[in-house]
């Protein structure tokens, strides 16, 4: 196959060109270094160091053998995404060039507008691209858990039938996020729909969960391979943020109450769901959706883990809940349905005490690049 | 009141100037000409000559002796459009400034792009000018019926209270549109739940379905005051379309089959809908949503009563089904509720013969500036 890695430098991005590279696949990675850079900006760096991507897939090569191609550049550009389809004609594009933090996105109007200019128009670049180059290319597309929100109903796998007044028919599930930055992938499932609908494309949106870790088979080959990982309030997901906050003897930030739920996964299952959708296509004309995580905890649930976990190592964990600077339900019911990927053929790695005293010693190894500051600013959504 | 009208120069911009200003508001009007500009680079202008809006706020001012104040700038511009906010501190702003044809945002993806990106960061300007100047001033936003598409379910007013395994909850009334203009209204539809709720702001959205007529009783009262009035493929609704078709002897364009059905109403109606709506501004928090037609019709049946209209004024009318350029459903349950803005006092103009006999000789003191061209190019959805 050959796949195109759209945002190839994020915490995704890179360890899925590695793993697509290691299964014998032709992969060609894109970015513009915009998150990295907005970290430099936001005194929020990465906690591992990370040689950009040329020099990253040189070492790649030393160690595999295997290349990928990397090209520069941003793809709200359509010249420059154009450029890329017609050299390569991908079977399959990856698209991870978005935005991907809800602090961000309620900073200030700039950084919404931001948000929501860059996040729509590579999402419509990718589909004018594939519909000019090869309307049979298969749209890889993360959206977001936070998509739903928390309703007060079941979560369904992406589409809700409805029954109206003796009449019926099948929805997308109904969304309404809590950040501008979610509200931007609602958008994105919108546009996708439409031209799905109008086009005959064949498109899967991941409706995924927070994303913790930082080890893949791929990057525990060498350091100087290991992903981008923010702990940071904004780019950083709540996870990620605790177990860095415990190995620094910070104590864990917990907003409000604590009971807020969401559904996580492990790094290691996100290459896998993308894996196995990559291997089994979307048909024609079909939006095809997965929620994309694999067990729900509570905020209060993960502090609780973290600190027990914690303790044992040695570490002294305290939770600390502080005031909610978002707006968001701090009790909910939440019960989602996520049966697709498993049905694909996903194994999932579980957030068992093993994986996260694993996750407390890669994390130890780089304490010294630790930025205090950066744990906590309290963007406020209000 | 103080109401900034946004989108001043365009078919119900400026219409609704001169009916605020006649009741006794303070009304200022903002426009940067984009649908004028366009409309002449695509060669599809007016049927009606239309000063500039300076020129018609001097016209206006010496037929009543009231003030109408015009700025011209694009509200993309956040720095601009927040100097009218402070300039003013209005009390109700309305938003039509936004790229409002469904061919245009079709026939390319630069089309796409721009109406994507006017029609969003136009409105997440108004949000955040709003939130920084005056929380409580009220945001009008038109809409469209088109929002809802044509489910085999009765469409509600904006709201559907959804039961599934024994729980409930409301949401959005499931939203899937049929071109990417229309999908820009549900985005934005989106973007205003995620920041009423955030914010706590007063939002009316205005589900409006096509608007025709070319007549109201400010317009009336001088030639020069009348509103720009598109005919053309891309710019013209489709009464409108075929009225105007009727007069210059050129057969209705019907799309398909003709049964597609959609809510209409007379641009009278638009007026009263949205000073109604001014009058009784939504909660602070609330997403008021009404459901703006008053008669649902086909294609068809418009066709035949433009038909037996045109027929007995002399005109002879033909009726020529072509291959519909468009995706949409041809055959399709469409049953609407709206009775919202009928509770807040609204008195439809319903489509009488009379009606129609009157927009037939409107239109026939234009017939010299028809261009023919105009009325059917063909711009493909796929």
């Amino acid at each position: 196959m050959r796949v195109l890695i759209l945002g190839a430098d994020g915490y995704l991005g890179w360890p899925t060109c590695m793993y697509f590279s290691e299964r014998g696949h032709e992969v060609i990675g894109v970015d513009n270094y915009f998150r990295r850079n907005a970290a430099v900006e936001l005194d929020c760096e990465s906690l591992t160091p990370t040689p950009n991507l040329i020099q990253r897939t040189k070492i790649w090569e030393e160690i595999t053998g295997k290349k990928i191609s990397i090209h520069t550049g941003d793809i709200t550009n359509y010249e420059f995404l154009l450029s890329i389809f017609k050299e390569y004609n991908p079977d399959t594009v990856i698209h991870y060039a978005e935005q991907p933090s809800a602090p961000y996105s309620m900073i200030n109007r700039d950084k919404a507008a931001f948000t929501l200019q860059n996040n729509l128009i590579t999402t419509l670049n990718i589909l004018y691209a594939v519909k000019e180059v090869n309307p049979d290319c298969h749209i890889i597309k993360l959206g977001t858990m936070g998509e739903y929100g928390t309703p007060n109903i079941d979560i369904e796998e992406g589409w809700l039938e409805i029954e109206h007044k003796n009449r019926k028919d099948k929805f997308l599930f109904p969304r309404q996020a809590g950040s501008l930055y979610h509200t931007t992938k609602i958008q994105d499932t919108d546009m996708l729909w439409f031209y799905v609908r109008t086009w005959g494309l064949r498109v899967t949106d991941l409706m995924q969960g927070p994303v913790y870790g930082l080890s893949t088979d791929e990057s525990d080959r060498d350091p100087r391979l290991i992903s981008i990982f923010n702990y940071d309030e904004i780019f950083g997901t709540v996870l990620n943020r605790f177990i860095v906050q415990a190995v620094a003897g910070y104590p864990l930030t917990v907003y409000g109450k604590g009971n807020q739920t969401r559904g996580f996964l492990n790094l290691k299952d996100t290459m896998q769901c993308v894996y196995l959708s990559a291997g089994q296509s979307a048909e024609k004309g079909q939006l095809r959706i997965f929620n994309q995580m694999t067990e729900p905890f509570s905020i209060n649930q993960l502090a609780e883990k973290v600190k027990t976990i914690g303790d044992k190592l040695g570490y002294s964990v305290e939770i600390n809940r502080i005031e909610n600077p978002r707006v968001e339900k701090e009790e909910h019911y939440y019960n989602v349905h996520y049966t697709g990927l498993i049905d694909l053929g996903l194994k999932p790695h579980y957030l068992t005490d093993e994986v996260l005293e694993g996750f407390f010693t890669i994390t130890d190894k780089y304490r010294d690049r630790i930025n205090k500051d950066a744990f906590f600013r309290g963007i406020q959504w209000k």
